[in-house]
This record gives C-alpha cells, structure tokens and sequence, in this order.
C-alpha cells in the first residue's frame, strides 16, 4: 500500500524490486505467512503468479524457466517445510547455476521466539542449497534485500557457483509500512582470466595430446563454434560436461559428446591426455563410489587447466588459437525411418529423434533411458536439451512447467522416467491448468533400473534375498494415464513404436498438455542414470 | 558379511543393532549410495522393508508407525535432497516426539570432499527436524552409533522434546568390514518432577479458578482418567492441545475438549483461570501472527505452572488430590442417523460419525473440516486419533501406511484435505504395494480454503485483483478416483451423504486399501486449519 510520504508495505518493495530486477514470474505454494505478498502480487500486472501444489514442483519450475529465459523467476515457499519439500529441485539449480530468488516467508518476528507448531530454523535448511541466505528484518530493509537477492542470483549464475538466492520474509515485514523498492542495477558479463587463456592456448599449441572439456554457457552456438574452431585449429579433442543445463544442437552447429555417466566409461573418455583444458566446467567427479574402484576420473599423468566459467574464456582462447575462423561443421545426417513392432527404449528413442520438433525444449529425465535419446536425436532439427544437473530426481516435468512458461510458443517435450516422475508429479495440474505446450512421455520399464544393477554389483552378503532383493527396484502398478487424468491432463498410452509415433504427433499438433506412456519391457536396462529408471 | 573374526560389514552392524533395538520396520526410498543397507536388510527376517515412491512418504510412514507401535520405525533417505524430500514430515514427526531413526546415505568418504554432483551438507539439513544427527566415519562405530541414535530416538520421545535421530552412512562405511552389531538397553520411563506436582497439588487444592492442560502420552486411557479425577475432586477444568499425536477416544473415558486452532477461540477457552497447569504439554502459542493481533494466547494475570512431559506426573497429581479414586464418566450419546441429500462437510461428518468401525485408527489431515469430524465422532466406539501435530501438510496419507503396518488388524481411515492430499499422494501406490487396509476420505472442496479466509482478512492493498486472489486458493480440476487409480487403489466418488454411507461401509468390509473423493461444495469453509482445505 503506498502511503503519502511515498513508503510502502515490505511485500509491496519486494514486488516492485523484482519487478525493478526482471522478475516476471512467481511459481507460488504460499500459506498464511505469506498472504500479504500474494495480495500484493495479485495487485501488479508486472509479476505472473503459477501456482504449484507442491513446492517441488514451483522450485523445478523457477529452475527451468531460469534456463530458457536467461532471467530470474522467483519461487514462493511456506516457512520451513514448504523450504524442505523445494531444497531436491533447489539442488539440481545450483548444480545447472540458475539464477532464481526462492522467498520463503516466516512467522512474524515477535512470534519466531515463541517456537509456533510450523517453526524451524530457515537458514540452516536454505544453506546448503543456496549461494546466498538472507532474513529481512525490518520494512525498511525489504527493498534493498530483495535487489541484493537479483544481484546475488545472477552473480552466483554467471560465476558457475549456483545461481540460488534465498531470502527469508517474515510475515510482519511483509504487511508493515516503512519500505520502498530499490533499484536493481544491470550485471556486466564476467571477465576472462587473460592468464589463464594465454596458458592454455600455449598448452593447445605445444602438445596435440588435449582434451578441451567444455560446459555451462559455452553449450550454447557461441561456446560451441569456438570450441570446435579449437579442436580444428590445434588437434584438440573435444568432450563436453554429463548433464549440461541447456545443450544447444541444431544442424550445422558441432554436436559435442557427452561425458558418459558409468564411472569405466567416463575413464576411458578422459584417458590418454596429457592436458584437459576445462571451459565453463569444472573436473568431472564420479557420481558414486564403489568398493576397490577408483575415486578419480584422471590418470595420475594429467594436467587440469581451469579456465573459469565466463563464456568469454573460450571466445579468448579460440580467437588466440584459430584466428581465422573456420566455417560450420557438417550437419549430421537426419535420423532414420520409424522404426515398427513392440516397444522397446531404443525404439522409443528413434521414434523420438524422427518427430522432434523445430526448435523444441526437450527436459530430459530420461535417466536409464537418456544415452539412447540423445542418440537418437543428434540429427534432429534444432532444439535445446535440459539434463538432471544435480541427479536429484523429480526435475523433469516441473522444469518443463517453467520452460514452457518461458517459452509459450516454443513445444516442450518432457522425457521422462517413470520411477522419477512419482517424485514431482504434481507438476502436471499446473500444466492444465495453465494450458502449457507439454507433452510428456513416460518411460514406463516399471522399476528401478538403476537400483536393479547396483544391488546386482554388491557381492558377499550370505543370505541375501534376492525376491527381496528385486522387490525394492520393482515399482510395478502405475498407470500414468490414470494419474495424468487425475490431474487434468488427457493421454495415451503407447505399447508399440507406431502407437507412440501417432500419439506423438497428435500430441504435439494440439495444443495444451498430454501425457504418453510409452511401456517399456520391464526388463529394460540401459546404462547412465541416478535412481530411477 | 561376517567374517571367521565374528566382524562384519558396517551395513550388517547397522541392521543387526537396529533388531537389537525393536527396529522391525524400514520405510524405504533408498538410491545407490543405501545399496549395501538394502542388500543386507534382504538377508535379514528381522527387518521389514516398506518401498515408498518418494521420501516424504517414509518418513511420515515412520511418524504413524512410531505413534502406533511405540517403538521406533527407520526410514531409509538418499543423500541430503532425499532428506530435503523427507523434512516435511520429520517436522511432524519431531512435533508429535514420535521415536524414529531416519538412516540418511551419503556419499563414499573419500569421495565427500570432490563434492560429486549429488552432494550437499546433509548435517545442516537434518539440524532443524532431528533431536539428534550423527555422521557414522568408520564401520567399527556403526554399531555403537545406530544404538545411541535408538536410545536419542527413545529419549526425545519420551522427554517430549522430538524424537527423530539422523544418522548419517556414507556407503564406505556401509560396506567396509571390522564392525559388530551393539546391544541397546531398554530405557527407563521418564520420571515426574514431585516438588513440580507438590506445587500443582497445592495451587489446585487453593483455587478453583485452574485449568488442567493435558497432552501428549497424557491423551491415552491412564492420563485422561487421571485428568478426569483431578478436575472432580478440585473443580478445575480440562483442556487438551490442539494436534494431539494421539488421542485415545472410547465410550467411558473422558472425551476432553481441545484447544481450538482460530485465535479468538483460543483465546476465550484459555481466558478467565488465575492457573493453567500443564502436564504433557507446553504452553500454546499462535499458529500464526496477523497484523493488530496479539501474540499471547493468556492473560497477563494467568500463571503457568509446567508439570514437565512424564505421564508420571499426572499419575502422582491424581494420587495427592483425588487419592480415592473416581468412577468412569458416562458414555457420551452414540451419533445420531445418518444424514441424507447433497453432501456438505458436516454431512460427511455424520456419517463417518456414525459408521466409524471398533478400533478404528483416524488419521485426521481434514484441516477446515476437521473440527466438524471431530465433534460427530465423539460418542463413536473406540478409536485413536491422529492429528498433523506440526502443521506441515502432506502427513495423512503417509502416516496412515505406517499405523497400517503397525497395526495390520485394525481399519485405518485416513480423513483428508483434497488440497493436502496433494503433497504426499505416493502413499497411495505404497498402500496398494502392501495391501493395507486403508480408507481414504478425500474432503475435496477443489480450493485451499484456508488461504481464501487468510486473503479475505489482507486489507488495504489498492488495486489487489480478487479474481487473481481467488485464483491461488482454487485448485480445481483434480480427480482423486482417477489418481488413485493410478496408484492401483480402486475407489469412488460420493456426490450425496446416502453415497458416502454406502461407499464407506463397503470400505471398509473389504479388505485393502480404498479411497473415496466426497464432493463437498466448493466454497466450503470451516473453521480450523493450516493450508489445504
């Protein structure tokens, strides 16, 4: 509420800040404590309320739409708990840097001591997944926290460190008079380390045995043009991160591969050089560990070269070591026919790769399924592909809500597992609910692949019950088209490769949501993944 | 393992000491880093492992187990965003003081330290909800460590002061060898403060304006007929806490009013005594602050006297004020008929009022229409009933799995928000999995009806859009038979108090889980509540 001296509630500052900053956009689960940032919101054309039931589900949001649009959203979460249920998908933006601001609102301040039955310590929850944590205090304070939020969101994005501002709104801040939104400056693009760049374009030209290893912004046209000027100037081989937040492939852009996910592959893919330049990533760690093997990637031999996250590294080194450009690389060739008969994950995925899209947002959760699919798709027209940054499954169709809601004319194509679709499910109501361009296809193998092979791998427990043993990867008795009904969302499903060819296309010809089960054998195994399968 | 020097592996001193502890029951959403505990939990009849889809449902399993069994579930959590997942319902759990030993994976120790992409601070995150967080560092302490963090578990409970201990297993520690299982006292019942209840006896014996507060283990048959002699042979008036973990109700025990949730009611209950004496229970504080309103639910002239959490000390009051000993009350009136035409929430009410099955175990997540089901079933046969004792909404549906698994050969009812529902709604595939006999009631009015009563309440804000304000209460569009269905849980909609009647004597005469959708008005709203409606 604006008074006559100009002043105004705090959720009224916070508003406008974001406003102020380029934040369009709340993937609300609000309660009680936050009602007067809601009425607040509900009074500006400037910010989009999505609502979300459940919080998982608006922080997957925040972190997809963060990746399309290049801008913040916010996500607005309920005290402690409603933090908790939002910390897995927080996870996976830290790990794929997206800039966002996650509000949390809190009891009112003369009440926090008193420990109400929905108290809990908010910064220790916040901490771990967030590259800054604030709590506002007083009114007058709610501006320039919520601008000092934009800034630290983006700085953490444009640093490579996670992107995850987290600011703490107590409920009396909020509905008290006294604030006035701030101002959010622009953030000037990070520098090079020109040190840095002139090492490693001394190392590219001296030894041909180099890896040049590749990810975040430099997986978009730029970075990879530069990269494979690079490679083709100095005789550097090129590899780029496993699960980029935004991989950029389209004909006649350089398709890089992908560091694999099984630690014996990923081995092999990093053996044999002498020097590995690392461009807007960092040395890659194994996702686990395993009794007697290796806690390291690279032989003992290897030299790492960071040369930092900025995009203009790469730039750098590439106008250093290829001055004079070298034209575009062969478009691949377009994938093959459809393939027919009963479903399998290959087929799935050729099925795919064939009916992509133009310029479609595939949010790829596929996990056991996920190698095969980005196969099948490197001849496809051009599109971005969104991975699991952080491994913490149930991203998949809350980053689609989010990519679609950045990106309203572009179709969004949600690959997903189903054991991990159960995390997040909730995402599908807000997809019917605001009509997004999402189609969904459900990786149906009924299981925990993933698990069925990592218990198959541990040896030497006497007694071991392997029914048992089978029981807990077997999540057999879902029925996604039910479950996709039950929140407004129409599907189909899919049990040879022409159904899922037909229902392809007739879900990506209509607009609005659909969901695809696409049954897979049960049996089905694939390499790389996390949990789900 | 067990190797010829009588060692094993960490994971089997983990799960031997667990049984060594009364631990029967793992509520399990593990991932790769937990596979050497599950691979040894298969060797072992002395654990039963639950699969759950997503964590917040094991971890709220673990929660209706502990209050039903009365000995400590474990529930297995992958890494800190499977904890993240999970913290919702420790919230609950710590503010029910249930008993619990949540076993938290985590990464090789080797490997911490590269920071793999799955890796965060699981201390911090566990800080908030648990009375007691270790990190296990070498498999010769994982026998010692699992037995404090059951005696840590006990103790919280007992103390009233919450009863989740996180134990921390980083997967080398899991299957490295040189551990052996360790023993687990029992432990001793706390004990009453007898200066504290010579001073209550006094203050009652003096003044006839107390109030005797009960909660806690004091909502069972020994406390509330002990709370019952003290109020007849001193005058005082009873009173019980708002969201008992769980309150014993039966024809010919005292069916003690509780503290309403508004803060007006609330108010006016604990107003006009010059003593509250509580037993069980602590002080009550606001839910939530609102602008103008105060923050303190006593009068200024009221004094606090603290009895401490011990049942004993009840028992002892009881003794030194009213050492005759008096007679049962009367049984309040059975329900009255059964209602009929279309369904309103207090319809619904009466009918489950009325056909509530002997023994009975009532989760109760109905938030706005939970009051009304609280006043039909209280002259209903003998129940126990479960309240969402923190506040954090996605409890019922889980806790019903666990106090099914408790207790196999009672009927479990879970009474649910529709808005609630939607946190935690895997507990339905898991109720399906192990065949529990749970009925489902969803009480779906389509809207936070919460939310819609606290917007109505925000005042002053020019320009606030009421159709946007309505807009984030109204989540309309979800169909509970369809999502059940999903789950592999049959059900059906009950439009009409006669359909509910029908629907949930069938219910319940089959066995199973069921979930019935009552089509309640969508702009029901009742008092009483948190979030969902």
């Amino acid at each position: 509420m604006t008074s006559s001296n100009g002043d105004m509630r705090g959720a009224g500052a916070v508003l406008d800040t974001l406003a102020n900053g380029g934040v369009e956009v709340c993937f609300a689960n609000p309660g009680t404590s936050e009602m007067h940032l809601v009425a607040e919101m509900t009074a500006r054309p400037s910010m989009r309320d999505v609502l979300c039931l459940f919080e998982g589900v608006a922080t997957g949001a925040a972190d997809g739409y963060g990746r399309m649009a290049g801008r913040p959203a916010s996500a607005l979460l309920h005290l402690g708990p409603g933090l908790g249920n939002g910390l897995a998908n927080l996870h996976n933006a830290r790990r794929a840097s997206t800039a966002m601001v996650a509000l949390v609102g809190d009891h009112a301040t003369y009440l926090k001591d008193a420990d109400p039955p929905l108290n809990s310590d908010i910064e220790l929850l916040a901490a771990p997944m967030s590259a800054w944590v604030r709590r506002t205090t007083r009114a007058a304070d709610a501006g320039r926290d919520t601008a000092e939020a934009i800034l630290a969101a983006r700085a953490g994005s444009a640093a490579g460190t996670g992107g995850v501002a987290t600011l703490i709104l107590p409920s009396d801040v909020c509905w008290s008079e006294g604030a006035r939104p701030a101002g959010v400056p622009a953030t000037a693009p990070e520098r090079a380390d020109a040190d840095a760049v002139e090492r490693a374009a001394k190392i590219l030209r001296d030894d041909t045995r180099c890896l040049l290893f590749i990810g975040g912004a430099n997986l978009r046209p730029d970075g990879l043009r530069a990269a494979a000027r690079i490679a083709r100037a100095t005789g550097a081989r090129l590899l780029a991160e496993k699960s980029p937040a935004r991989h950029r492939r389209e004909p006649g852009l350089p398709d890089i591969e992908r560091l694999p996910y099984p630690l014996e592959e990923a081995s092999a893919r990093l053996d044999g050089h002498r020097h590995i330049v690392f461009a807007g990533a960092r040395p890659p760690v194994p996702f686990f560990g395993y009794p007697g093997r290796p806690s390291r990637l690279f032989a003992d031999d290897c030299e790492l070269h960071l040369l930092g996250m900025a995009p203009a590294a790469l730039q750098d080194l590439a106008d250093l070591v290829a001055p004079a450009g070298i034209g575009a690389s062969r478009p691949r060739p377009p994938a093959g026919g459809l393939p027919a008969g009963e479903l399998t994950a290959a087929k799935a995925a050729a099925v795919i790769g064939a009916l992509l899209p133009e310029e479609a947002v595939v949010v790829d959760e596929a996990i056991s399924s996920s190698a095969d699919l980005v196969a099948a798709t490197a001849g496809a027209p051009a599109h971005d592909w969104l991975c699991l940054t952080g491994g913490s499954i149930g991203m998949g169709m809350p980053a689609a809500v989010g990519a679609a809601v950045a990106c309203p004319d572009r179709p969004v194509l949600t690959l997903q597992a189903d054991g991990s679709a159960m995390y997040t499910p909730q995402a599908l109501w807000t997809q019917a609910r605001e009509g997004l361009n999402v189609v969904t296809v459900i990786l149906a193998n009924a299981s925990y692949a993933i698990l069925a092979d990592e218990l198959a791998r541990v040896e030497g427990v006497p007694g071991a019950d392997l029914g048992r043993t089978r029981g807990i990867s077997d999540i057999s008795g879902l029925d996604f088209v039910a479950l996709a009904a039950g929140m407004g969302v129409p599907g189909s499903r899919a049990r040879s490769a022409g159904d899922l060819a037909d229902q392809l296309r007739r879900a990506l010809a209509e607009p609005g949501p659909w969901l695809i089960e696409a049954v897979l054998p049960s049996s089905a195994r694939a390499g790389g993944g996390v949990r789900g399968a």
